[in-house]
């Protein structure tokens, strides 16, 4: 067996199944190099026999529209995942677990909803389930986790997970432009869907966050539990004026371990510019660790297209092909404890407020008096100079203080009738 | 078995083995629940029993001072090698594998200069030879190399590889120090050693760059044959005017596939400042990858020092464990082909001139005239302004050249009566 050729059942052939297939073709005696066996796509599941397609199958490969031709054929080795969505995978990886066959995986909406009883019924068939490539493309962050950083206990990861958001805020950065615009460019080049809204309200960033939460803390945390904010209300304004303080605004999914205790949630930040991770720019991804043995460690790279997503599938059939597999979630009880969340209500952290209020005397005074009965003390204030009859922006950066404090202050302000427009807030990294 | 501990023979206990024992000893719990099973140093092998040590030996291991009591136990399953230096290091590594008995370890010199005959070695006898504490510390950049990318042909790899070259440089960038100022503090701070050779002159970054060579080209690039130039000559003038034109000068350790053919070095150069690369500093290192597939990738951390160190050795030591040891080197067959060095004569790049002239009419002209006749095309020159008795830099940018042109127009101008001082040369990446 270990001499043969490794059979693989694709199912999906679209941007990832593509690019693991032009990987296959373009690099096959690389591959057999590393590997001492040939990966041949044998048979590709698709929605349409009929349909044209843009990516090609591969010539040698049986094209099928039923399901259970694939996961039942005995000549396959291993079932890729590449279909996306949630029913109908969840339905093909649980038969294809239930065979015996180990399974690759992209999608990260299906292993953060359904991961945990999805790791357990591989563990009961002691068949695979790898996802290399369902966090941050081509970047190995789930091998890191898993394996090279498998003797430090994870204090904390800081990621740039969703390319397209990462996209919009550097666009809105470098050029100036509003968020509508940047989206509409990022349309444009393909980098967002026509319904943006897995990316732009950070839901994408949540289901990565919850996969790398299991591998870095050996819970599972409830993905309904996540705190979630996208990056639509982000403004020109806000990214212009932290940039002069020194910051880069950018979508943040973050844990932190607090004792045992996980602190987690994606939201936008102000990151100091001299913190690598603001030099994360444009469509890429980057993931930023910090191991309790290994210090701070960063990966960074392309977290999507073909051939960046196809070289982390096919990573994930090499170690299959190999046999290494010993534990799918990282943990030799796949069956993971819960998590034990605590409420982002108490994350402390500097913060950046812009209020707009109406432009007369003493409204400094009563803003910061407010912030000050709530234990929250400022750093800097910028207020716009000349009086003027029309609102005006008042820009706070705090010291640290309780995101509880922060909300109950943030409520009391928004009372006070010199207040003409919804306060903007975010945290500083 | 698998069920059993782990038993370690440690060789070696100064600062890696010190910090092993301690990540041992302070996550023995997660490491259990990551691997099912306890990994223990039985015994450990010190050159000097009667020592008082810095680093206390683990309560429940036996010291010895003989290498043969440590690789005949039969008790022991895997042999660490962190006693450094190449003689005692071979002797030792040689004859654990003849043993049978895996081995790690974090000798890059000995890996440079003995790899094509260790890996041959263990490959007889069936043995695992894991390093990845070889290079950059506790980053995974060869489990990234081995398995991560194993579909990719790698197109290039440049790495900041020297923790103390890069201290020594961020210093003299940051603060406008000398060289020996900088190297000054690095000792201070134990970044860099009394005698800092192997470090500033390249040596240390030249054998990490051996050992990546060999995992990302599947070639056994002979270390003796590497260009390799240190920061020994490095200025802050250089520096300081690189920063003008928006580039910082690091210690770089390239290797890049020309169809084939492996260009590779170690030496100083301009790296743009929008560049990420140019972002690590102090004594990080990083690694930046281009993979046919995968585009670009680049992984950061801490590249010494205890901790990050013997987090990567425990991660090879937990691969073993699990028999996670398909192949040494990353290919089925270890024993690799040779490699086709291209001449660094063929290198084309842009490139970075300081001149020392006396400050006549004509200089410009007579210069810029030899370059030309050597095809290099000048993109920006800076002259001092007012003029001077006494010798004045002028500092060229090129558009690409190649090396061996830009080595004999050097030559002809380094015989000019108006030279006044030694030209410094940097390639622009």
């Amino acid at each position: 067996m270990q001499e043969q050729t490794v059979r693989i059942g694709l199912a999906g052939l679209g941007t990832v199944g593509g690019g693991l297939a032009e990987i296959l073709r373009e690099n096959r005696e690389w591959i057999q190099k590393r590997l001492g066996r040939e990966i041949r796509i044998t048979k590709v599941l698709v929605k349409d026999m009929n349909k044209e397609r843009d990516v090609p199958p591969p010539p040698d490969a049986k094209l099928t529209g039923s399901m259970d031709e694939l996961v039942g054929d005995p000549d396959i080795d291993i079932v890729v995942e590449l279909i996306g969505g949630e029913e109908a995978a969840y339905n093909l990886i649980t038969r294809a677990l239930e065979e015996g066959k180990s399974v690759v995986t992209a999608n990260k909406a299906l292993l953060a909803e359904h991961g945990s009883e999805l790791f357990r019924l591989a563990a009961d068939y002691g068949a695979g389930l790898a996802f290399e490539a369902s966090v941050a493309g081509g970047i190995p962050i789930v091998k890191t986790l898993k394996e090279s950083l498998a003797g430090n206990r994870i204090k904390s990861l800081t990621g740039i997970l969703n390319g397209t958001d990462n996209y919009i805020l550097s666009e809105m950065t470098d050029r100036g432009i509003s968020f509508q615009d940047a989206l509409g460019q990022a349309q444009d080049l393909g980098y967002a869907e026509a319904d943006p809204t897995l990316d732009v309200d950070g839901y994408d960033a949540a289901h990565k966050l919850a996969v790398l939460i299991r591998l870095a803390s050996g819970c599972d945390y409830s993905y309904s539990d996540l705190p979630v904010h996208g990056i639509r209300g982000v403004e020109a304004y806000d990214i212009n004026r932290a940039r002069a303080f020194g910051y880069r605004i950018k979508l943040i999914a973050q844990l932190k371990d607090r004792s045992g205790s996980l602190q987690a949630g994606v939201f936008p930040a102000l990151i100091p510019e001299g913190d690598i991770l603001a030099k994360v720019d444009g469509p890429f991804n980057a993931v930023h660790i910090e191991g309790d043995a290994v210090g701070p460690v960063m990966l960074y790279g392309q977290g999507a297209g073909d051939l960046p997503t196809g070289s982390a599938v096919l990573s994930d059939i090499m170690d299959l092909a190999r046999g290494n597999c010993h534990s799918n979630t990282g943990f030799v009880n796949d069956a993971l404890d819960k998590a034990d969340p605590l409420p982002s209500e108490l994350t402390v952290s500097r913060h950046y407020f812009r209020f707009t209020v109406q432009d007369r005397p003493g409204v400094l005074s009563i803003l910061s008096g407010i912030m000050g009965e709530h234990n929250i003390s400022i750093a800097q204030v910028v207020q716009k100079q000349e009086p003027s009859d029309e609102a005006v922006p008042v820009v706070f950066l705090t010291h640290s203080a309780q995101l509880k404090d922060v909300n109950n202050a943030l409520a009391e302000i928004e009372k006070l009738s010199f207040i003409k427009a919804p306060t903007r807030h975010y945290r500083i990294l």
